[in-house]
């Protein structure tokens, strides 16, 4: 199977992600110039060969999202002026994938405006990782592979040596029930679920839990980001008042904004499980946080993508 | 404010929904030749004057999908020849909506073919009504306004005046909390999700409910269709057997497909709720099937729009 | 020369011709699961790995039309998605080829419609055969290789070895006296026209012959379609009144709908020779029909499409 | 029914026919100023406020046809970025209409590339009469309205006053059949072919007549154009030396290069009738020929367009 | 001359700007709701009916340029998919002009890149002011209306009355040249350059004058922008060492980065005049800077474009 | 490094440069059969297998500009259906460069359109030379390759041996001061400028010359272009003047329109070197011309471009 040189470049959201994609691969990361001009704007060189090759650009649209974003389109049009075969355009994070639908009047529908951003700068092709709603998928007519991080988290769990009996999958919301269900079914154990709802304005909120008991059970829940770690937190304390022994937090991307890491830190949580999609600072650390590497993921699937064999099967069902 | 003349027109899918739209806005449907050729191709001529005129195509891609999409694209192509100033299709029911993204590797997303397919033959604007997934409003470049039928079926429970400590809202499949969760909210009473998992493939399957006891309780089943009608009657017998006293079934989308019929028959359900946006013909109504009109909605919605009025209103939460 | 390895699918519509494709190139059919989901949408699904493959999906978008054209378009969504590396589409028969021109107003153009779809669904290059007008070619940006199967009826005729001296090709009306001057400039005999004129709607239709004596001949008429049969058996009598001796008729398409195949069974026809663009079902076939087959032209078309060879030596003059 | 106002421009190719078109709607022809650059680049600038209002541009494509064509791109360029509302162009005669597909393999079909280039150039529809092919109303996305001169030539032959039995309506080759049936209908009369035909490249070219008698018949040619005149002229001396009385010939487009004039004026031609949709220069004017004008024709055609009335009632058959 | 209602609208860059330009017009601005999710994504909502309106976006590019840049396009969306009749875009800064072509290998061209973002967003026009580069224009397919602050910076210097004999304008490099001669045409005097040149790399860079003598001459110098200050700086320092007895600087875009407002505190300028295309913040501000308003010129040119005025002439040559 | 066969193919308008090219590259032109039809149109046909090939396609865009310019995008339209891997066009020359923007309102800006025009057809990537104005890569979407004669001309004053302290780069007006700057940089010597002003529309025109004194000194003017040659031979009249004692001229692109020929005879220049990219037809050759080809500078770009080195290297700065 014939086919053109690889390179991987990377900006500048998440470089340790790049490097270890790129060492999966065995290759160095791509030689270039980004950095910024005075008043701001960014500037970018790249600084070798990359005609007619076939071009990774590691970048999750992380915070700062608007820098993150723009850097990823200056840098997919320098590399079409540059006239790379392919540029291939690697989003651990898609930033913005929470505006994808007009749920109220006259908002924008971001997710696909940044969709079109991408296509229109250059880009053949995308491959990302958990986005909030799969549907994202259809925003675009190139090709996008979407990757899972739950057959790390699986692997992760099972690699502890959970007892199925003592154990609760917990939808923090309404929401994520059939990702609670997906986790349940390949680790067994029960289900329940945070029942939030609010009858009017000036009404308290109420929530309780539906479904299975908790009483002296390790309780997992599992949302696709943690952002400002309120609605979390507030189902992990339900889950403690209703006597669960552990509760235990994953979460593919850790976003970490406003006073997220405070509420986590003051949370009776057991531990916090993220994926490196997102690059978490030294100070945003906490001692029970624990980062599982998508880089061989993604390494596997641009070796995949590169030698045109199935990359749907590294998200095949367990 | 000053504007293009209105006119509707309606392709073979749902003239009745039509007919009620162009009433409830004083108009008479534009005049035209739909049919079929001898071997099938369809064969269309607007017989009036279309000039500059604003147009709106009702044509739900009901069943048979491919023939009323298909008729639905050659009328847009022929209102853009034939120099209409805007083409607005009024999709009551949008076909391929379940195919939204890849589940799996190598499947198409059908319903972002679809709407590439309207784009692309000319349409303007699309005004639809309770899409399978709110994304897919982004799968448009061109401006789509979304309506929910759930202000109807609130209108119409409220109108029974059951009392809130009667009901029980039941979600028939995790998918659907929400959903139930946005009735309740509005209408009272409790809330309770079957739950149906699947430990292996030889197991048996296993279903549930979580939530509110119904035991002597009036539930409530909201689904945004009723396809082959499996899914539905299945957690109507659930509920049945959990002790409720009634069991009503609402769905926006009265599909019907398959032995849908005859398994709604035989099921103990009370009463069936639908809307108007997919015909049923006199063979497959039931004796507690009750059909409530989208068309002073969609009617409302094209006033709006045509005299740039706010569409958003109409679906503010109630 | 470089290439990408090839991989044949095949449409539901024409799966035996396809097969006779693949076996001149010598290769399988690839491996897939088209099919329909209860409610007649469409479902699809490739199960081998096509990434960065070349494909040919065959599928004449013969009746139903709709249901051809659409699962046709689903296909090509799914390769481009699935990434294959160029996606040509095999159409040995055009549906809609007829509605290429506003022949009065206000109707669509839907040739074109049909080739803007295939286009915006993604695919890389279209390869058909005796289009009903040349001019569709231009309907597309895309490269269209436009085969003939005129050297297929030479080359059928010569082996029947009829004297130049006894035959005549007869045109069935004035739309098609080009196609049988080029039979008659490659095989010799006479020429002669059937001229269908009706001087006002409330006179009856007139026909008669211009051109060369019928007397004792062996006649020929050429159309690239059999559409109902109307038309042609009309001029087949005609034939025969003026004292034909033998009228065969040949045709590239076989659509044989509504009567045809009564009519064609009535009349006084020693032949009716097609070919195997479109299926012809047992109860459609008669005793005096000759398929042949258009499978070796397209399969070498294929070959050289691939291979990078001049495929317009397909089509040179004899 | 509200509006823009309406301009109208002419680029330089055929000015007095766009002065016929302005004095028709009551208008004078916008300001502008149209020139060539030293080198030849042509240089353009609008004199007057045309922001927001509904532009005419009369441009036949015909010889210089590079230079007409350029600047017809260049004036809708400059009405673009000047903010017209929209852009019309009309195109008395369409340029490169015979390259409409590709007889032979690896050529260009231009026809397609004109009309992608005026779509490109901003464009907002076409007005165009008697193209060669009407398949290209197809190569346009935007609205196409095609006029015929049919009814002009129609209406001055009934002026002369011809009785049906006089008359033959001869088609100079086989694939002006059609046309001349076209006019046998409207006015009565026979029919009759000429049929040109070479058995080999090696054989001396043989043609004939089929049909009627021409014997002391008045016979009338019609052609979409006259180019080189080869053909017409060949075509009426077979007439004439059939025992013809008078031959008349008719073409919307008077094309009349290379040695057409010498070798008209030279033929034994009772009259020559053509339209202005190219200007005639002096020394190309034949005592015997004859000019009708499609100024009114476009004059009413546009004043429709612009007051959203029925274009096609204008080429509604008679 | 008929009309869409006007609404202007501001993004967060420079809102003053925006409300002395509804000032001009006599309007009030937009109501919406633009914000930050805790996360940095820019949250967007329009609060008033925009359907079927003339909506204007004023939003310079500048600094936070990619914050400033995101948040017009998601503006532009927003109104896009709320169905404004038309979004015209006023930048009054142009950021990444400066990026505005490869003067090196593999660099990309972001001012193109932000045109093509600007128009795949839904802007329908664009309005700007004194573009770093003319060209810029032609990177987009929509009109662009190109304003110059020339005319006022002539206005603001005639009201000074200095005498031409005691000015000289004096081009800061060689590529300012053709400004200083704009306005030394308009306002008399003599004309200066200051020659940057640098022989070979280890040389030190040699600066010296070419033309009118400074000696005892009040100078003014021209430059679009104002970014670091170190350019024109060194220029004034080389025309003090001349012996200009006063230095004015102008600037139509005053961006200030980096050290500026020290270095300009600290040259010998006697007024530093620029506009308020981009604001600046009050500890920016130094005693001898002025700036002018170009709300004036911005909402005269929307209300000719709204009334389909000439914009032109707004420009044309003093 | 895997790659498409390499062809290369010549439009009628420099057929000279382009077999240099392919001498460069040992190759022979390829074959096919450029003419025009009687009534001037185009006609084209490739005349060996261009499928899956790699295609240069050389024609300068020099006069007469729209008769090359369209020849070029026919040849690209044939090439595209022909299925040519990729075309790159070679425009040596980049007619209608020189309207890159909007200097005054309602006018084209065709170097824009030409763009367009020539991506619209299908060309994948430019390679050109000393453009107008560089801002014109930014017109393209596709990747431009923007070589410089700069070096070429440096190598041939470099073998002149001229002493630094005998010459003087004198800029012809205000805008090119910077390419005077470029070779002065490089070769030493001084710099002045030619100061063309106007006070008022009838004084006369006022030039004289501002920096280093001209008496004694060998001068050498750069201009991109000599059309006319009123502008160059203006400033040679003033530089001569000034004492000179030696004027050349160079310019890349040798237009030589209007009375260039006779003006430069008249004028006391000593050499005019030019180079090839427009040929100069012999009798607008002058003794003291010079040419130097860029053939083997194009040829080396077009071998880097295919097999996917850096072409950036051979404009790196000197």
């Amino acid at each position: 199977m014939l086919n053109y040189e690889i390179k991987i470049f990377t900006g500048r959201a998440n470089p340790i992600l790049a490097h270890e994609i790129a060492s999966y691969l065995g290759l160095t990361l791509g030689k270039h110039t980004p950095g910024n001009f005075p008043d701001g704007e960014i500037s970018y060189r790249i600084d070798e060969d990359v005609r007619g090759r076939d071009v990774f650009i590691v970048q999750p649209t992380c915070s700062p999202v608007n820098e993150t974003l723009m850097e990823l389109l200056i840098m997919i049009d320098a590399f079409r002026r540059a006239s790379a075969a392919r540029i291939a355009v690697v989003l651990p994070y898609y930033g913005y994938a929470r505006q994808d639908r007009k749920d109220q009047g006259r908002v924008p529908i971001t997710a696909k405006l940044v969709a079109d951003l991408i296509t229109k700068a250059g880009a053949s092709r995308v491959l990302t990782l958990d986005l909030h709603a799969a549907q994202i998928q259809g925003f675009f007519d190139i090709p996008v592979d979407h990757l899972m991080a739950g057959p790390i988290f699986v692997r992760y769990l099972r690699d502890q040596r959970y007892r199925p009996e003592d154990i609760v999958f917990v939808s923090p919301d309404e929401g994520r029930v059939k990702t609670s269900v997906f986790y349940q079914k390949r680790l067994g154990g029960e289900l329940a679920i945070v029942d939030k709802r609010r009858t009017s304005a000036t009404e308290t909120k109420q929530a309780n839990l539906i479904g299975a008991s908790l009483k002296d059970k390790i309780c997992f829940m599992f949302d696709d980001m943690i952002s400002t770690g309120g609605s979390i937190v507030g189902a992990v304390n339900i889950a403690k008042a209703a006597g669960a022994k552990e509760v235990h937090i994953f979460a593919t991307h850790p976003i970490l904004c406003g006073q997220a890491v405070e509420k986590l830190r003051d949370a009776p949580i057991n531990s916090i499980v993220v994926t490196n999609t997102i690059p978490i600072p030294p100070q945003k650390q906490l001692p029970n946080m624990k980062t599982l590497s998508v880089g061989p993921l993604l390494g596997e699937a641009i070796r995949r993508l590169h030698s045109n064999e199935s990359v749907s099967r590294l998200f095949d069902p367990l």
